[in-house]
């Protein structure tokens, strides 16, 4: 049998259930360094094509970056804001987005493309399968960050060009995420943008279909 | 506390640990619809860009399909093949890189980036964060697998736009993925290509990175 022991399956399924887009309620405490890379090393053991491991991880703790950030946050924000009118604008200004200064840890994962590692196995159809190698790392992440009382949210109301440039990173490699990361004393039960009204969660059946597209998910077939 | 008990605790780190993708020793038997159902649940309760949700999941079993999947596979990955030469090329055409036959189940992950759900929210600076919340998804349900003892092996050498052609997808909505999935007697111990001299793991320390991409990880400083 390869299926886990009770226990065990349940935490898989609880960290993927109870895990949140953490913006507030962060502790100033720092992490412990070895929580740090336990959860990286998590991160590292994701999938990739070829085994590229094209993921690099930029851990921020500089104050001074960290307000740099900010300030690129606030004017992606003010114009994000403008895109919104009556109620939903009111709505908008009424969200906590980010928490950059608020963590004690900032995390900017980037994707090295142009890395030969991997040489350069199942991207000649499909190139941007580099980029979710590290999108699949970063989940590894948030779900043992979960599992660890660790908060973590990803803040993507940046200009990616003004993020490359504040920290360093060559134009070849491509900025997937920014995170705020830090222990949390506790997780809402349910997305914040559900309980503020901002959207409402689908049902799994919203999402399926049966064989192809365009065929609705059939609940009484076999899937 | 937020952080969980020792065993559910040890349960999400197996998962990332041992998880594997699988191209091989599916057994026939179909997955227990509820089992598939559950999975997909985990893989809809990702994160998501302003709980859009974006992710659509095509349940696959019909062999016609699966027929023309594979004929799909077999044009892309003779090209792949002819991009390599002498010792790699042979490695190449050692390697098995995909069961969509074999396994009794496959699965597309497409994005339907065109939703109007979550009103756009985090996708005015960078709108590639729709796709990324269906890789999420994807992880999401891989880890969920591996704990119950499904295999599933990500099938990126694919042309998209035949994909999309034969599962009627709309030129708005993008292929993220293409899985096998079914149960397996036996998960690897490390992962094939690194068993079979393709290529080898990184350490963690190569991919960390201190403040700015070109700063190495400091080991002694606090990340």
């Amino acid at each position: 049998m390869t299926t886990y022991p009770p226990e065990e399956l349940a935490g898989v399924y609880r960290a993927i259930r109870e895990r949140r887009d953490v913006r507030s309620g962060f502790r100033p405490d720092p992490l412990p360094q070895d929580l740090v890379l336990r959860l990286l090393q998590s991160a590292h053991q994701a999938p990739s094509v070829g085994l590229m491991q094209p993921w690099r991880f930029i851990l921020i703790r500089s104050e001074e970056i960290r307000r740099a950030v900010h300030v690129i946050f606030q004017q992606a924000s003010a114009e994000e804001h403008q895109a919104y009118s009556g109620q939903r604008a009111q709505l908008y200004a009424k969200l906590t987005l980010q928490g950059i200064l608020t963590a004690p840890l900032n995390l900017c994962v980037v994707c090295d493309a142009t890395s030969s590692h991997g040489h350069s196995l199942g991207r000649h159809t499909m190139p941007e399968t580099a980029l979710y190698s590290a999108v699949c790392a970063i989940q590894n992440l948030w779900l043992a960050a979960r599992a660890e009382g660790v908060g973590i949210g990803w803040v993507s109301i940046l200009d990616p060009d003004y993020i490359k440039s504040l920290l360093k990173i060559p134009p070849s490699v491509a900025l997937v995420g920014y995170f705020c990361m830090g222990y949390v004393d506790h997780f809402a039960p349910e997305p914040e943008l559900e309980s503020v009204g901002w959207e409402r969660r689908l049902s799994l059946e919203d999402v399926l279909r049966s064989e192809t597209f365009d065929q609705p998910w059939k609940g009484t077939g076999k899937p």
